[in-house]
């Protein structure tokens, strides 16, 4: 967990702007970051040093909102929106996980290919099967990935062949995972992960309010993401002000408890404002919006509003698991909006990607995401030597190229919280 | 040039469905296609056999519109729109081409990674150097793809370092390379190729028009792709109808010969039905519109008159040589369209994008992009062995999963014309 890492270092200083050092030390202590030298200080000298010559250092990244078991289908069954996507393709593919041999193969595959991605930490749903869902936790700490993981949470307006049959068993299997896994990793927690208002009947929603305090967990979700999906919740919850409101009312959004919800794509500004008194984490999936034709979450409007915000590869509503390319999703996508809907809204920069990437959703898991002085050393070192250029090009370049044309080919080596993954 | 290939093999049948043949026999005679059999009829039992198992064949793709000088920036500079973009940007690449030792560097790696890539046939813009334009020529036809290429004109409102400092000059010049080229290649053939309405001279544009004439050349060029654009070809040439009408007024759009416009995000119903009577063919570039910000094409719209419509990666306002890509671009950003701005004009199914960049783009270099009987055999066999899953898929999701987590390294191989590339 003490080492010396010298290339060319890049993090993210702020939302507006990259921070590049050239031929520079990234010293690692205890797992965390002493700091970044142009020459290394005398009393890092005694410590292993791996020098990597042209390639580029660049924090780990953290993708703040994925489906385990929806990585079996990837890449598919593209030509739906939100709720017939559910059903069709999403709902019979978690069934599946009853089976903990289809889910060891499949989850399995999930972890050897987050393991070898620009991912280092991850918020992540499972199914509604404990077993399963343990089991991944399992496969996640091996992997060296920092995670948060959901058993979901969902008893009605699903399928039979699916859903909690009941609020009773449900409460008690969500119980039962959190004694059961809530010390028993160390880099793998629960987070309590209802799937989202309509998924849940008022009882349950309350209850896992419970469980929350409690356990003392946090909790991920689902907001504002499909325009019939909002008005369902508005008809769900009538008394609610707005979707957000639903989940305050039942006592799931706000406290003391971290929060995530993906999404936010259609939110108004009293939502918005909820989550900004409630330090709530967007978890912005430009790719799944998309795919399944939500819209464009009006990224830089949330960073103006201070409301913390991170990046999301949403596997399967978005296709790869790949961070690299939901920043440029996120990036292209930003620029559809203000060309189509809304002038009013800057596009994302390339500096803003990949500030929300790193920085902006490590944030969820406090000091992580850049190289700051006492932040935990999550780092990538990136090998672009297969993309040929007829001549040199700066650091910063590099780094935007490869977010859009590299893939996992261009991992070298990678450490999260100071431990060496490859 | 005869041969049969065993395997999976689908093609379009038209804008709304694919073709499924499982184990199926592609038969190859005299570089054309004689048809897909479920038994291999007598007659070509002394043919070759080459069995590709579970592997998929599918038609070669036609890239309808790429820059060969912007490859060397690919993935870089994208926080633009398209006419600091083009200053930024592109013209100082651009003008590095009057030197060939760059220009077959670069060149060369252009060459070598289209060669890998999912495209059979390509319309190429080069730059306005003639001798750059025949090496790239000479490395394309040694390469085995099918290519048109055209020397780029430009001699306004572009640097001085850069255009073509008079008219008398750029029609010499183009008249030079096109004695020099029209006959030199068996797969190579020059297109003319003003860059777009604001680069050229009026008298260059007819001129260009009487070249066309004599030589019975194609011509490609970029028709309403930014409002900024639009608005400054407005005024321009004041006494046209609108953009696509300027092209006509001069003599480059209509007639006989068969031309390319790229993009057409923002053409209006006049402009498309000058485009429908004339044939003209639309190269959508869907990552580049979003790259630099210039809105989505309707493409079902333009499919719907029947205007001859194609897919394009458009490096570098693309960022990516591949088809794929583009492919899945263009249904994500139909989809954005859809829901943004336009519910009258449907997103894009993933067999409508299959038909783009196979037998919509393909019809410009005749009877190409499908597996009828009579057509040029341009094929790829594609493995998808490293994109893991827990149970079996049909070859039609194996085709989709491709377009969105594929890359070169699932082309196991390749043919142009009946000729084997590797």
């Amino acid at each position: 967990m003490d080492f010396v890492w010298k290339g060319h270092i890049i993090d993210s200083l702020d939302r507006h702007s990259l921070r590049v050092r050239e031929n520079s030390y990234l010293v690692c202590q205890e797992g965390r970051c002493a700091g970044v030298f142009d020459v290394l200080p005398e009393q890092y000298r005694n410590l292993p040093l791996e020098d990597f010559g042209d390639r580029l250092i660049i924090p780990g990244m953290t993708d703040l909102h994925i489906h385990a078991p929806q990585f079996a289908f990837r890449g598919l069954g593209m030509d739906m929106e939100l709720l017939d996507w559910l059903n069709t393709h999403t709902f019979p593919e978690e069934a599946k996980y009853r089976d903990l041999d289809y889910a060891r193969r499949a989850y399995g595959q999930f972890t050897a290919h987050l393991r070898r991605s620009e991912t280092t930490r991850a918020c992540i749903f499972a199914t509604v099967h404990v077993p399963a869902t343990e089991l991944l936790m399992e496969q996640l700490e091996a992997s060296g990935l920092v995670t948060y993981v959901g058993k979901v949470n969902m008893n009605r307006n699903g399928p039979l062949y699916l859903i909690e049959p009941s609020t009773f068993q449900a409460v008690r299997e969500t119980r039962q995972w959190l004694e059961e896994t809530a010390a028993r990793f160390d880099r793998t927690k629960p987070i309590l992960t209802p799937r989202f208002i309509p998924s849940c009947t008022d009882d349950l929603l309350y209850r896992l309010a419970d469980l929350r305090a409690e356990f003392g967990v946090p909790v991920q979700s689902h907001l504002s993401e499909n325009l019939g999906e909002i008005a369902w919740v508005r008809e769900l919850v009538p008394t609610a002000k707005h979707y957000g409101d639903a989940y305050r009312k039942f006592g799931l959004l706000g406290g003391d408890y971290p929060c995530i919800m993906a999404h936010c794509v259609h939110s108004d500004e009293a939502e918005l404002e909820l989550l900004r008194e409630n330090g709530v984490f967007i978890a912005h999936s430009p790719e799944s919006n998309m795919n399944i034709a939500s819209g464009v979450a009006p990224v830089n409007r949330f960073l103006d509003l201070e409301i913390p915000t991170g990046l999301a590869t949403d596997v399967a509503g978005g296709s790869h698991e790949s961070m690299f390319r939901a920043m440029t999703h996120a990036i292209q996508a930003s620029k559809l909006r203000w060309r189509l809907l809304d002038q009013s809204v800057a596009p994302l920069t390339f500096d803003t990607a990949f500030y929300l990437a790193t920085r902006g959703g490590g944030a969820f898991f406090g000091q992580v995401g850049a190289f700051d002085p006492g932040y935990e050393l999550d780092a990538l070192v990136l090998d672009d030597g297969n993309l040929d250029h007829p001549q040199p090009l700066t650091a910063r370049e590099r780094l935007e190229r490869l977010a859009y044309l590299g893939d996992e080919r261009n991992i070298h080596g990678k450490a999260v919280a100071g431990t060496r993954l490859f």
